[in-house]
């Protein structure tokens, strides 16, 4: 493969613009366009940089941020990119499914640019889309083409008013009527109201709704997914019987129109049961190859897992732009120094470097686990829940100082669009009691003297060895032991076992004392279940890191920056477990006390630069690659001062090497 | 006194509205109208009232909120509103000085409103009035009725583009002219302009300006506070040589007109220099009565106190808004339960307890530590800078899963507003440092025989017991001692007395190994200097806390909840710090363990009742205080879904004693 950068005509790389930041970016121990290309693939890399220009080069995507348009121009702007999306073609069909990666980034790709753009197009292709792929049979990829072609738009409907995490007490209802071979769909109170659905709100035409479905007589079979029309495609009217309408302003991603909806005995063609998990005959009996009513529940809830994987990677898409902005802003920004007359940039200082360097780590190890994550689910369709709850954008932001606040740094909107991450797809904390179920029943499972305790993606296979996990004394560990990965990731594996016994202990103990399993299962969540969850997660994330970054393939230049950020990322996260290290004597202080890698400091510029998008894209003037915050290329728009008129002199650029708006002003 | 609330024609603290958490309420273990009465004071609760009551009946305050508006709109609603409030006179200057818990009181009220409006009228009454005051003299005094009389309007700009938190640095100029006796303001650029100063955008007519000041031949004495008129006061136009204008959007608080201002060779007479640390001749010789030049920085900068004691105020208001939402709405919202059939409230859940118990009892701790800090400061008119780094409303945003994102329910506004909280006045970690240098400086004098500890807050005197406080142990202490906050106060001690000798032995080791003082300083931040602080400033809060709650003026009815909210607060505090107090084996690990109160879960929600402003002035839907989400007093405003049409068979009002949304739709 040729050299990146040197088609002069049309590098993939381009050298970053000259400016402030230049110092600091020479300063770094390794050659950026490598890691890019380690990291990313070349493929990918043209890819992502075609996405990019083209956006650049359409006025339909010009600024303004959409936060800074009411409500209804943004939805509007935003549907009028989505529609240019889909023109663009960036992805054809055909090729979604051959090419996980490049789904990945065009969604990252997307999402950097303006999340309600990315929420609307993957909501339609990818969530509505596939739940009728997925959920459905050859009788509904009719839908297909027309989901491609915009003839139809479409979202997913699941959430009600009052229940979200627990999907099984959701209350609309779907009554077969074999007279006229149709479902009769529901909403009896407003309380079984559709809530919350993107893309239901103004642009919709059909929903994915789910309802329990009931067979003449009476019996209910549970919740079961149909296709319904909800507006005419022509005039975007309400269908009969369907009200229809926006929940209102979000704290953020408002250019997302997210609605609420309820059935006043919407009739439906038996044919629109979605029907993989089950059917209904004509003449109404039911019919099903999954015996297992809570199975089957599980199984018409499949689509979720990959909504709730793309989480991890939305947040961690987030995470690459704030740390961007943050880390190119403090090796800039100065304030303080040895003398009154000289002044070092922030990122000198060890407390900052401590306040942004394991977010850095983070990036990198996040974004790791979450594109393998999704290649995973690509394969397998199933499997693990993860949760990224490392995601601190407020911190970052913090970090910053007063002029991460302006609104056009748009540190911000990352938050306001971020925060859904936190809560869809059920509160975490509910999932976290889903992940140590699971733990503890490979526990029982092992204790009854089972077989080997493995699963598809080995997160949990380190567990056949609990009992020596469970010896394991780490106390003559070195500093320097410390700078590889490998022995926080042993201290993790010892500190999994270790909750995973205190919380099987806790949990028989409450359940002796008489206690029923559903207050049993509650009073061992706060200081047993959940931290043991969380612990077994991370765990799953540094260890994916560490062999990513341990691997024969990396290139010997890249090698010790790579295992610097491992180590740092593995630290950083255990070092939230001090206490309980502390407790099972295991651990030496000096692992928390050697986190700090001060050589990384100067290598985060460089770092930056490969998972920073363009600048167009970042769109933030304190994150600039050249670390000038005033836009020279715009010279009518005065970036710093929005609103006022350039001062006298022209706009106040940059024309020193130190970052901020130094101003050339003749008075 | 006779007991509120039996005046029926005017009860100060009406009985809550009817409703589904009227359940909750019930099982409170105390009288909540006794509470109030002790935790306010009759004058205060009267005072509170009589505002709330004028806002909520003057159609300007209407609302919606201001964040729904254009930023123009917003900020002309916002001025309007400011000079309604001066026209109400709520406080007549001549009491303001009498009575400190009314200002206090006045902050409070506008701020639960909008911090928009009280940060306008506070810039301008007491920052803008107070530094003319408090740093000038007799002379300018004729400023101070055209301040209340709204002839001129203020800013207090020191901040500028390239320099914040090192104020030292500042580089606007001020350079004296004997032959016409005036000062000469000069910006030398653009680094140098002011930025960020509140009420500067649109509106001010004046400005307090900080420049160095420069006597004839060119010698500098440092900053300096001048009065600068910045507008004309009839047309808003720039003066000459002033070139001022708004920054632009942030992220919150869009309701205030943040400005920016360069000064060129702009003269000011030279009376309008603030003189009270010192002063120009006519002849142009300076004079000034404190000839430490460090002593005197400090002084002309004394004015900042209030602004951070105001600070920890600020922060806490909004902790008591969004405890009141998210506490109200977990008391009602139900979600799983021990059988499909039956779900409970999510507050019944130890994890939702655990999320958001701690913030109640912080919200009490902090409210009494903000507002005894206030007197004192009024009183002392100097002291600790503290900063409350408890608050984090997007977790309590979070523990209302989805319905915590809706725009309308406020918890968005709320930390948008308060984020400024987090950088104004300097970023948090320098005022840290300057905290742990003084604790420092203190165990220097005392190792070198010095006097006693003591300061005039008495927050530093038990540090001369540090020998016998280092030898303390607590491992015998039973659950049952630690539903008591002295011995978590005891512990506390010993862990600042800890990190306070770790720090001196770290910057004695890091000075012999030949750093430079300001590099040694740096190196001990992270793991020493700034825990120091923190716990420093930890204990302080619990230990006024602890005192307040077990004083013997507590009427008997309240005594078990405070000193439950007392422990409670003391424990998780101190729980951020086990991996230390591990570390320093003093500590049974049941500590953190049984932070957990459930008794509180039951009077959670009275509690609540006691801090929570009116429902016109919470502004919540998931927060009002009868529990039910949508608002029967405005019958043709559906508040659960804006801009939709209210449902065939009128507004989705609740019907039942569950408290969502419930609606009686007649098909």
């Amino acid at each position: 493969m040729a050299p990146l950068g040197e088609r002069s005509d049309d590098p993939v790389l381009p050298d970053p613009p000259q400016g402030p930041l230049h110092v600091a970016r020479a300063r770094a121990s390794f050659p950026w366009k490598e890691l890019a290309l380690f990291w990313e693939g070349e493929d990918t890399l043209r890819f992502k940089k075609a996405i990019f220009s083209t956006l650049e080069n359409d006025p339909l995507f010009a600024h303004p941020r959409g936060s800074r348009l009411s409500v209804e121009k943004y939805q509007e702007l935003n549907f009028l990119r989505c529609k240019r999306v889909f023109e663009y073609d960036f992805l054809p069909v055909g090729d979604m499914l051959g090419s996980l990666p490049r789904v990945l980034a065009l969604i990252e790709c997307l999402g950097m640019y303006d999340w309600s753009l990315a929420a609307k197009f993957f909501l339609h292709v990818l969530t509505f889309g596939s739940a009728i792929y997925s959920s459905g049979s050859e009788r509904h990829f009719k839908y297909l083409p027309k989901i491609f072609s915009l003839e139809i738009f479409g979202c997913f409907a699941l959430t009600e008013v009052s229940h979200g995490s627990n999907t099984k007490a959701i209350r609309t209802t779907a009554h077969y009527d074999p007279s006229t071979q149709e479902f009769v769909i529901h909403s009896p109170d407003f309380e079984a109201a559709k809530f919350w659905v993107g893309n239901m709100g103004k642009t919709a035409t059909h929903a994915v709704v789910y309802a329990q479905l009931y067979t003449p007589g009476g019996q209910c079979h549970g919740l079961h997914p149909f296709v319904v029309q909800i507006r005419d495609p022509k005039t975007l009217l309400p269908m009969p019987g369907v009200m229809v309408g926006d929940i209102g302003k979000k704290l953020g991603q408002n250019g997302l129109d997210n609605g609420f909806a309820m059935f006043h005995k919407v009739r439906i063609p038996r044919q629109d049961l979605l029907n993989r998990s089950g059917d209904v005959t004509p003449e109404g009996a039911y019919v099903t190859h999954v015996k297992n009513v809570g199975q089957r529940f599980s199984e018409s809830l499949g689509s979720l897992s990959s909504g709730r994987v793309a989480i991890v990677g939305m947040s961690v898409v987030n995470l690459k732009l704030a740390v961007s902005i943050a880390l190119r802003f403090s090796a800039t920004r100065r304030q303080f120094g040895p003398t009154d007359k000289e002044e070092v940039p922030v990122l000198e200082y060890p407390m900052q470097q401590w306040r942004l360097l394991p977010y850095l780590a983070a990036a990198y190890a996040l974004d790791h686990f979450s594109k393998s994550l999704f290649l995973d689910l690509g394969e397998l369709q199933r499997g693990l829940l993860g949760k990224d709850r490392s995601v601190r954008q407020a911190e970052l932001g913090q970090a910053c100082g007063g002029h991460g606040y302006l609104a056009m740094n748009r540190l911000g909107d990352l938050r306001d669009d971020n925060d859904p991450n936190c809560t869809y797809e059920g509160d975490n904390n509910v999932l976290l009691q889903q992940t140590s179920s699971y733990l503890l029943g490979l526990l029982a499972r092992r204790d009854q003297g089972g077989a080997r305790i493995e699963s598809p993606l080995k997160t949990v296979d380190f567990l056949d060895g609990y009992a020596d996990i469970l010896g394991r004394r780490f106390e003559g560990s070195s500093p320097e032991d410390l700078l590889d990965s490998s022995v926080p990731l042993a201290a993790y594996e010892w500190l999994v076992c270790y909750l995973l016994r205190e919380s099987h202990q806790k949990l028989s103990q409450e359940t002796r004392s008489g206690k029923s399993d559903f207050e049993a299962r509650n009073d061992c969540q706060v200081y047993h279940c959940r931290p043991l969850a969380l612990a077994f997660l991370e765990l799953t994330v540094a260890r994916r890191f560490h062999e990513h970054t341990h691997q024969p393939r990396v290139p010997p230049p890249l090698r010790a920056v790579l295992q610097r950020l491992s180590a740092l990322y593995a630290l950083w996260s255990l070092s939230q477990h001090t206490a309980l290290l502390y407790r099972g004597k295991i651990l030496p202080w000096t692992l928390v006390t050697e986190l700090m890698n001060p050589e990384l400091k100067d290598d985060a510029v460089a770092l930056v630069d490969v998972i920073a998008p363009p600048d167009f894209i970042l769109d933030s003037p304190i994150g600039r690659a050249d670390g000038e915050a005033c836009a020279r290329r715009r010279p009518r728009v005065c970036s710093l001062l929005p609103g006022s008129a350039p001062p006298m002199g022209g706009c106040p650029c940059v024309s020193t090497e130190t970052w901020h708006f130094r101003v050339k002003v003749t008075w």
